[in-house]
């Protein structure tokens, strides 16, 4: 997507937040840790992970510094090219722009703008867009933009291409399928790799594709559950970031497990996207590190 | 299985659990209430599902009465051919006869025999038989009898045959395979049907099949899962009993994710054993019904 | 509160739900279910519980039957002077006629309005009353009226005359307190006795009173809690309908445990609202009996 | 307690713990990286928290190094000085020699031997103590040694002067009370703080003291839980280090509580132990800081 201009901070000292991924090899930390007091960081929170199936090293880094932004971008850069390293920069808590694609299912867009307007979710949804005019009302409530891409399958391309469109006008960075019901191109996948998240309402890998609540009652389960994971070209098979069940018994018809369900959808959406937004989340090859 | 011959109860009043089912219509719970009260009896705990599905209806009433077994099974039968019922009849808290089947791994069948002698799980464990000897220590602990059935493809078909004989000369009732790494034959499913329970180490219908705590790491899932089932001729397809789950992180291994999961599959499996025990599962087609 | 005038129902059969308590003796499921059957009624779910410290029988039974309300209603209050029974008669999914009152906190208002337009809650939320004006704007969006009563010191006596002038005008079967801050008098308590449903932000009986997170996180406890109770004179120690838990760990601050319990409590309410207005919850003393 | 002789390490590398706690200020994540670095080591897992309350600063680290105790030692001892740092040094998964004390109740000692026993959990019982002779039995079949301990008013003192013995000679690190039905004098508290776990069987601070689960019933609480917590003078009152809770509803007794209680006692009681002995354990005042 966009690389955004980014706020300006007067105030002397920043909070940050440092996420990185590298090859494991010793002395990662501590380079890590030398440049940050070099640039006057204090450490405010910190966690590691070294895989030792991939080898890889993971770290994110919460640091208060009065470094300007240039001054620790040239030195990452430096330090990056070292250890063959990818990482990211952001000011602790700065929301991060999300454009939300639904159809007709209210909850779990109705969750997201309630918990940007009040509870502190980090991002600030610059738009709505949907195949379906349903939730155009609840989208003017909390004074958002709706967009109406109506989709078919002659209109797909066209459609997926306004939504393109959509996301580089508004610079967003993340996009949020809250029950969309309509799949993605490999193209556009492939476009927005590690930026568009998903819930499915099941327990991945247990009843992909359509009507997983048909499924879950017709094989009779005790619990239900709801999955969010990244999107990729291959579907309800993308890197899961979050999964959570309900417990559910025989007298549950397949209403109430599509009604059960909704709440650990929400639950369970938001929570990948908070953890997202704060940059607790990092790819893993088809698996994901979660900072929680 | 075996009809047993029954504890005789001195004292005047007993208390009984009365299990049934049929095709639903109106009058049934009338006409169980009537039949309960022409014999002085007085429920003390009741429960009724009819099923919108199948259209059966299914019952469970535990019931202090003064009538012999004799005089309500009479009853009963009466009942049973207006209704076209299915129904059992059983002395509250009765320990069900019950033969563990084991392999190497001593979690569950530990559980087991402690919850026998310590907590009131209403079985009788009356032998332990395994394919290896590793658990013939433990299982004299608890002062149980070891069978030892050792399983080769040459001698399965022998192995199962000990197996049912064992059943027979025990009257055993109940048979649990407590990670029983051992298939059993159709044939076997269909003697045993509904009397063969089985821990099956992920949440179904998640990773079938063999090794699920490796699939389930290489899939990346944040909750593992075990689920207790009904054994039949379709493996890992028998009607669920109970689930549950765990939460994982990125941190954990696949040996963490073996030892993690010991702890839900031996408390799914000793609840699906109790709820058996108790007369509270019915089976209802590939589904069931537990009335907790 | 009020005996409302009832739907008219003009389809032959109507699905009743009953529930009804009385001291426990033999007979009573089978004098009710043959009350039902003789009024033609086919019982679709029905639960029973017979308390054995308090010798007390309770019972919630839905049942279709093609009787007039009146038919039903004389033949029960016959039943009920044999056997001193208590009971109440609706038609299944009837809404409930709710009053929420609230302060400042949006997250419970804005959750029962959803679930009663979006997910079903059988509630019509007639009115919304606050000592604030925060929360006028989300009550207007979902088409509700909003009454602002103010409450100090001099006028609480005047507010709750004008709280309960609304309860009378508006047919009020059912008050919510979500997130209200202010304590009922006695008097009210008394006057609207199991009709009021209030949320407490802890796991009672744990941190009762004022700031429960901040005292929940200065004892360093590893999850917290929210619970839903009938409101008493008893501060805090009502009967409890339902309490649940959320996981937390030493880097939360008071904040967190805020934001994080006010997903416990929006949860706790709404199930225990949505259980009260399914007539599945029946006052026990200072307990209660939950059919769920 | 004392200082263990170490294990030699006969390979050139070791895999070290390392925890520590300070006074917060800029550059302690450095300063140990370095060290570390200095003395060829590759850090594994590695996890930090800074309190803003308290203003300290928590460490833990799991770290690969060739180097001796004795290098790695002198090398920390220098650094501690320098930041009024507090640390201890273990070679991971180290078993820690643990005391088990006993009353009547078998599930936490069972469970905790079998864990030693068959899954890993890290620590060695040395022997297990008890007011009663109970589970003599138990503690032999896992080859260990039991001493009989009883306890009256009058031979408190003496009890525990034996007990304190029995720590001493057996070089115990940790004492693990056990469902121990017994309190400790404030001098022995003293003595061992931080290093005595007990199991309370409820969720603290909600039914402190003694019959825990008959005030939980009697409350009509629809959950219960249980708590593990080091011990201090303060009953009831010690650090928390892991709760856990479990859903009930109106139909249990307390009985049912006691049973039910049982599972989530020792599914708490083994967390902690299991952290306790990987060193995840920090005390921060009357809290606890838990790297899991």
């Amino acid at each position: 997507m966009t690389t955004l201009p980014l706020p300006e901070l007067s105030d002397a000292s920043s909070h940050w937040v440092l996420t990185l991924s590298c090859p494991d090899r010793p002395g990662i930390v501590h380079a890590v840790a030398g440049l940050l007091a070099e640039h006057g960081g204090n450490i405010t929170e910190s966690q590691q992970f070294g895989d030792p199936d991939t080898d890889l090293f993971f770290m994110r880094v919460q640091v208060r510094s009065s470094a300007s932004r240039e001054e620790l971008t040239d030195a990452l850069d430096a330090l990056a090219s070292t250890f063959s390293m990818t990482w990211t920069l952001d000011v602790v808590g700065r929301p991060v722009r999300t454009l939300v694609m639904v159809s007709k299912a209210a909850h779990c867009l109705n969750d997201l703008l309630f918990r940007e307007r009040t509870e502190g979710l980090p991002i600030e949804v610059v738009a709505v867009a949907g195949n379906h005019r349903d939730l155009e009302a609840l989208t003017a409530f909390y004074g958002k933009d709706f967009h109406h891409l109506p989709v078919t399958r002659e209109t797909k391309a066209e459609a997926e291409a306004a939504l393109l469109a959509l996301v580089r006008e508004l610079d967003v960075e993340l996009v949020v399928l809250a029950r969309y019901m309509q799949v993605l191109s490999d193209d556009l996948c492939r476009t927005l790799h590690g930026q568009v998240i998903n819930i499915h309402h099941s327990f991945l890998p247990s009843f992909k594709g359509a009507k997983p609540y048909h499924q879950a009652h017709d094989r009779g389960v005790k619990l239900i559950g709801a999955t969010s994971h990244f999107v990729t070209g291959d579907l309800d098979e993308g890197p899961i970031i979050e999964q959570d069940v309900e417990r559910v018994d025989h007298t549950r018809t397949v209403e109430d497990l599509v009604a059960l369900g909704q709440d650990v959808e929400r639950r369970v959406l938001s929570r990948a996207v908070r953890w997202h937004a704060e940059h607790r989340v990092v790819l893993n090859g088809h698996r994901t590190v979660v900072f929680r």
